[in-house]
């Protein structure tokens, strides 16, 4: 029973990476998509993540499931109470993914993001890329450094969305309102897509250490 | 033993109708913050979500504590579970009001709201009041006709959300990208509140009549 339970937690573990995989194919999609205002690709984001809503709502069932059937107490119930979240989290950053490809789909055939910001999102997109794929390997590692190196990569998306609103300040934004707009938010999607990360992150070193506390979102930025 | 479960469950139903209070106080004091500049109402309502933030954890910890001792199955484990998003979908939107507050404070002693947008987020607040208040009666009264009301009220931030929008298109916005940026990133503070909402409704729907899909956060406008 105890090998089964086991069996089974372990398949929630796997069936969370291969979550974080399409999440990290639907950023880096949605970036390519916003930047070469490519519509077929935005749609193809936006289609995708509805795969990821049901993979979600299916893998919280199977929690559920595990609950009621194997009612573990512990380090077994923190584990599947974690899992839960740790979905929620990555579904949410599948939705940011998609609120991106809705910009792009949005602005077509125009591009949504000037030429000067381009280097700023495509930067946006790889960092965004990297911290997801570097939570999936952390949730099948338990590695605790790996862990908290999430934190850091996270600094470089508030870092890059901190500047954009240097940009987009009084007098220095030469592209109008509407773009204006779209870049607020669009930068907002990528820091937010970040902070999600990084809960993941802190919720796998509460499992590991059970110290409870800082388990929720970063504090975000002040200007959000 | 049972009866003390669900003694247990009763109170954790009442501690989501407090954090419902809490929520519907920030989201009152935020917008008067917004409105009024009144900075520290703002400091207020961003030094009373910490408060939120813990009581949310209390009683997550509090529905774990549940869970290993009482192993519940069925409609009281989804109970258990259920209670667990909502309490971290009203923190979510403890979150919001808090957001709403930092622009206040950001912008102190100006008003980042011009007057002509005035009348539009004091309906935004009065509805995002009204929405969460009506999320709490409901938490406890589980009326499922009350619960899809919510759905209506939110249409009505949805809409304001949208006014919004054609407001800060090219060539209608007199006041500037800083004071754009703001009202966008406000506006969508309020939509996002109100999404929130419904998704607590739509859970107490579940728990009623057990009838899973549509739990999920609403879809969100395309403008996000």
């Amino acid at each position: 029973m105890r090998q089964l339970f086991h069996d089974e937690l372990e398949q929630v573990a796997t069936d969370l990476v291969s979550l974080a995989e399409l999440v990290s194919t639907a950023i880096s999609q949605a970036t390519t998509a916003l930047l070469e205002a490519d519509v077929q690709l935005a749609d193809q984001v936006i289609e995708g993540d509805k795969a990821i809503d049901v993979r979600r709502n299916d893998l919280d069932s199977r929690s559920i499931d595990l609950l009621a059937r194997q009612a573990p107490v512990a380090s077994d119930l923190r584990t599947v109470v974690a899992s839960m979240r740790m979905s929620g989290d990555l579904e949410r950053m599948g939705d940011l993914a998609r609120h991106v490809a809705q910009v792009a789909r949005m602005r077509y055939p125009e591009r949504a993001v000037p030429d000067e910001l381009r280097d700023v999102f495509e930067r946006m997109g790889r960092v965004g890329e990297d911290i997801v794929q570097r939570v999936g390997a952390i949730i099948l590692s338990l590695d605790l450094e790996q862990a908290q190196d999430i934190e850091q990569v996270d600094d470089q998306l508030d870092e890059l969305h901190r500047d954009m609103f240097t940009r987009l300040a009084e007098g220095a934004w030469a592209h109008g309102t509407t773009s204006a707009v779209d870049v607020a938010l669009l930068s907002r999607y990528y820091e937010r897509f970040g902070d999600h990360a990084v809960t993941v992150a802190r919720r796998v070193v509460f499992l590991v250490t059970g110290e409870a506390g800082a388990v929720e979102l970063p504090e975000e930025s002040e200007r959000d």
